[in-house]
């Protein structure tokens, strides 16, 4: 056994040592740990911004890019709003110890499920700082250890962070081991940690398309896959176009580097010609780039000053995460669905209609995550459904589907209550 | 690509095609398509028989032993129970389409979680050729499709059974693609069917632990590991020996050859010698062989008749699925809990006790799909605990944990209704 993966088992060990104290803890005790977090993020912020500026002028100087300079850059009020998400996971309901499902059987047993951790979290990520943090608190508040595999641009952050939840579980009386991270940024640690079984019961990756294919073909636990949004908004021919425009110009614009925005514009071919220029329109306002197929392009090219050009084969399906959407004309709202189906990667699909009928098809026939009628796909997002916060958006069918927040960290155990019973 | 690469991949697009239809067909038609199975079941049963006489005669002339020659064998009585099992499956609620945890969010959209099949479940299964039915009409009734491989001493008989059951989804106007059996028994054919992620959504692999390892090592699919069993009974040192005895004894002699049959039974120090040789002797009753640990066996060297001898090390941890029994003492409830959690499969333990902490801290502290208090292990099973049917035992944390139903072979999504949100 080499150094690395000694190195890697004693972490796995540690981690599953301390994730099974966890499961146990109080939740005023877990509670603490969170508090004790978001102070430190406030007393101990140099020591983060003196790791964060080192991380920062080796990527400035390594010619990394304005977009992933800013995204990788923490300052005070990042720091802040670092504190505030944790104080507000501390705020949630702790969904650990829920008993449900509880009946009497015929036997006389008493049976039913009690909410239970996974146990303990892998996370594989890149860049951003902040989801250190983030992962971290969600996984301790459900009662899971975690194993933190960030990307080598944030090594000293990650660091940073790492050591000051560590601290910070200690002083709340918390093993301390529950937050681990892997300090070597070594590629191929990444594989040995796909092996882990033993010791990791679910890796989450968080990154690019790559990255989260390479984890959900390498993995020999579960993954949650995820984070990879190509999502549609149909406009059908019943569509109200006073909704149709905000609610693709919301989709497409408002933040357009994230999963949950728009890709395609489907639209109906009777609609196409009267509301495809006025959609363009106002998405040409925010600079966007149309990719078309050759019908939207034909009725484009009669609207002065637009970026329209034409789609190639590839523009179906993918993520553009920038002001680029593909632009397609569809005969019907079954050529929509079945586009959907070929080229969605099943995370958010929306409808823009006014017929009852066609809202319901949609809802029944769109096989995504989360299926919208007459609202952006922007909203997927475990904070704007309720969950409080989330870890990832699961684009698979096992476990979890869409936002994953507390509960979705969670198992449960069946409890059974005998007074003697033998089976039959 | 090979013949048999085209031929996998054409199952399985087929598959995939017939499940998609399968997601809309309505209670009535699905429990049409059972009704349908159980009659053909009973009213073609001579060509079931014909084909399971050609296994029969193949098995029996390579030397298969009695025990599994019976559990490969048909006759009429069987065949019975297999269509009334069917009928007992189509009466039971459709799990698709509920709706549940359905609220108004702040934005004013209203958002919750629509049931939905799974997809394509892959089946890789031994010996008995009532899984092949049982497992169908499971995957049926939650509206998935199915491919079927199993062993290949009852290639024929799963043969006559899938045919049937295509026969009877025709007739009720579902897509006979939704039930698919590997026809080819060469093996290699499980490891192509371990990569089909496009077309598979989960695997479950029932048989040996060496059939669950594979899988579970080499699938790029979700797979639901379980079936294996190493339960063990722990006698508290408030145990009421009334209770003790016929609860051990049923676990482990009942049905010996199951996966929740008993393994190892834990006693308290401090009743060992009183209780240990009441719980052996009844066990001998059945012929049960016991290996036990050094104390335990000088407790029992007192007792005459006795079938006792030293465990090994390879005896904790051991699924025996035989009348075998590991016998130990131990000092306290702390160290069962640790026995346990170092030799446990997580399937189901139990612990005789009338201590009401002793009980609760047993609930809490072990971690397994079922633990009990009080009863018999023997009690795992979909039946028993009213979900009417199972098509396997989960041992893993994701997704289901025991026994797995209907509902447990679905998903769900997200359904929102706007009414023109963007996101701020």
């Amino acid at each position: 056994m080499s150094d690395m993966s000694r190195y890697m088992e004693k972490t796995g060990r540690d981690a599953k040592a301390a994730a099974k104290k966890m499961a146990f803890v109080s939740t005023a005790e877990k509670n603490q740990a969170l508090n004790n977090i978001a102070d430190a993020l406030i007393t101990q912020q140099e020591e983060v911004l003196a790791a964060n500026h080192k991380d920062y002028t080796a990527a400035e100087s390594s010619g990394m890019g304005a977009a992933m300079l800013d995204r990788l850059k923490l300052d005070a009020g990042r720091i802040k709003a670092m504190s505030s998400d944790v104080l507000a996971v501390a705020s949630l309901p702790d969904p650990i110890g829920e008993v449900f499902d509880m009946k009497v059987l015929p036997s006389g047993l008493l049976a039913g499920k009690k909410r239970v951790p996974l146990g303990v979290i892998g996370a594989i990520y890149e860049s951003r700082p902040n989801v250190t943090v983030d992962i971290s608190v969600l996984c301790l508040k459900s009662g899971n250890g975690i194993i933190l595999r960030g990307g080598s641009e944030t090594i000293n952050s990650n660091l940073a962070l790492a050591r000051l939840m560590r601290e910070a579980c200690l002083k709340a009386n918390l093993p301390e081991n529950v937050v681990q991270i892997i300090e070597n940024t070594d590629r191929s640690l990444v594989g040995e940690m796909l092996v882990m079984k033993e010791y990791i019961n679910l890796i989450i990756p968080r990154g690019g398309s790559e990255l989260v294919r390479y984890v959900g073909d390498n993995a020999r636990m579960p993954v949650i896959t995820g984070g990879i949004g190509v999502c549609h908004t149909y406009v059908d021919k019943s569509a109200d176009i006073k909704k149709a425009v905000p609610i693709i110009y919301n989709a497409k614009v408002q933040r357009p580097t994230v999963c949950n925005a728009l890709d395609t514009v489907l639209i109906h071919k009777e609609v196409a010609g009267d509301y495809l220029p006025e959609i363009a329109q106002e998405l040409a306002k925010a600079g966007v780039e149309l990719h078309c197929d050759e019908r939207s392009l034909a009725i484009l090219k009669a609207v002065p000053s637009l970026n329209a050009v034409p789609a190639s084969e590839e523009d179906w399906g993918k993520e553009f995460l920038a002001l680029i959407a593909a632009v397609k004309v569809v005969d019907s709202l079954d050529e929509a669905v079945n586009h959907i189906d070929t080229y969605g990667s099943g995370h958010s699909e929306a409808i823009v209609t006014e017929n009852y009928t066609a809202a319901q098809r949609f809802l029944n026939e769109v096989d995504a995550a989360c299926v919208y009628v007459n609202a952006s796909t922007r909203f997927t997002d475990g904070g704007q459904f309720g969950l409080g916060a989330e870890v990832g958006i699961s684009t698979q069918k096992m476990h979890a589907r869409g936002p994953m927040g507390l509960k979705e960290l969670t198992t449960y155990k069946w409890i059974i209550y005998g007074s003697g019973q033998v089976r039959q």
